[in-house]
Order: structure tokens, then C-alpha cells, then sequence
């Protein structure tokens, strides 16, 4: 997509795992939570009311395929999702998978902590797992 | 819309506001933020992917609109827009106007403390700009 630059911070919190039509998927680098942030490729975007009614739809449509690959991949009791940006203003949408085991539950995620980083084979698995969930999301 | 009941603590905690198309607005009965609650009027819904393609298509437009008329009636720095539902079971989308002055930023608003219910004069001023503004969008 021309002139879409991720910003510094959401680069540095996440891995790519895959680019759909409108949306880069990231995977929070936080192995407490199932945990992908799409950012839609439209350089300037802050808020999803910015986006086209097109882009709109499409993004919720990518919103809802993250989180059927999420529920499929683990075993979420829910999901959250949310288009927050308090701190980062490039236009993201979190889609986390929840237990009612995990650290943050039943708040939000977002503040509930630091970060702890997958490992390589964490990571690797995860991503796995995630990449064909997608994949076949929009077969 | 048959057979849809408002959850009990949704019910508690806000003010009703309009029905839309798909949604029942509601307006969180905390001063502290301009706050909307959109709860579509389908029976049994927990997820946003559950709901049919075209009602996701509407309840995202139902959300901006819903962004646009905050926007436009407090002067709110960003958006924040959220589908949790940890605590309550049926689907509700939280649309939030936030302000680098508000209690709770950077951080999200759900958990930052108590709410601070409007006094009457304040509810009536913020429930007849909201309307408005939300006619507008509509119109």
C-alpha cells in the first residue's frame, strides 16, 4: 500500500503475521493473551469513522475473520475487541482472544501489565496456528 | 423487536437514548465521559461475528454514527470505541469520548473507578444534545 508506514510502537510490540485486503495483522508480542491488532492501510486514518463506508465494512469483516481464527486456533471464552489509540494514533483494531483464567480477567487487557515475550517456538506455533486459521477465513 | 430484553445491568447503568435500526442506544449514567452503549436488538447475540453480515455492516455504521455525534456535541480528542462483554453476557458496544484531561487517559475506561451519575439538569442537557446530534446522522 503506498505511503503506509506501521508506527514505531505497534512495529516494535508485534510480529506480521499476515496482510488482507485492508488490514495488516499483527500478533501482540505478549504471550499471555491471544492477541492481534489490524491496522487498516490507509495512511492518516485515527479513527474508524475516518475510514470509507467500504473500508468500514471490509474492516469489520476482517475484525469478525480475526476473531473466528482466534476462537478456532484457542480456546477463548471471549473476545474483546477494541479501536482505542489513547497512546498510539495510527487507526488499530485489538482483537484478543479471553479465559476467564487469564491474567487480566474480567477487565481489560489493555494496562493490565507487562508484557512477556512468546518464545521461539511459542511464537513460531502461534503464528502457525493463526496463518492457517486465517488462511482458510478467506478461502 | 421481539423477544429482546435489555440485560438487567445495562439496564442499571445507563439511560435509554434512541432506538436505531439495529441498535438500542444507551447512555452510561457516569458524568465523567460521554458514553454510549449500543446494544443490538438480537436475542442471544454474545459476539460480534455471530450477528448476520449485513447486521455487522450496520452496527459498524451504527457505531460511527454514534462516534460522529459524540464527536460533534463534547469536544472529545479521540474515540474510543470497544465490544468486552466480559461481565455482561449480552453483545453491547461501548463508544467513548475521550479527552487528554479525562480521569481515566491514556488508559481505557473501563475499571478507572466508580461512576459518577449526571445530576438531573446535566442528563437532560446530555441526552437532548446527544439526540440531536444523533438525528443528524440519520437524517
Amino acid at each position: 500500500m503506498d505511503n503506509f508506514i506501521l508506527h514505531e510502537r505497534l512495529k516494535n510490540d508485534t510480529i506480521e503475521v499476515i496482510d488482507l485486503k485492508l488490514c495488516r495483522v499483527l500478533l501482540m508480542n505478549d504471550s499471555h493473551f491471544p492477541w492481534l491488532i489490524l491496522v487498516p492501510m490507509r495512511p492518516g486514518a485515527t479513527e474508524v469513522h475516518e475510514l470509507s463506508k467500504e473500508d468500514r465494512s471490509i474492516l469489520i469483516e476482517e475484525a469478525c475473520a480475526a476473531s473466528r481464527a482466534i476462537s478456532s486456533a484457542f480456546s477463548s471464552d471471549k473476545i474483546n475487541i477494541g479501536a482505542l489509540g489513547n497512546l498510539v494514533p495510527q487507526l488499530h483494531v485489538h482483537v484478543v482472544g479471553r479465559t476467564r483464567t487469564d491474567r487480566a480477567w474480567p477487565g481489560p487487557v489493555w494496562g493490565s501489565g507487562p508484557a512477556v515475550p512468546y518464545t521461539t517456538a511459542q511464537l513460531e506455533q502461534t503464528l502457525t496456528s493463526l496463518r492457517s486459521a486465517l488462511s482458510k477465513e478467506f478461502a
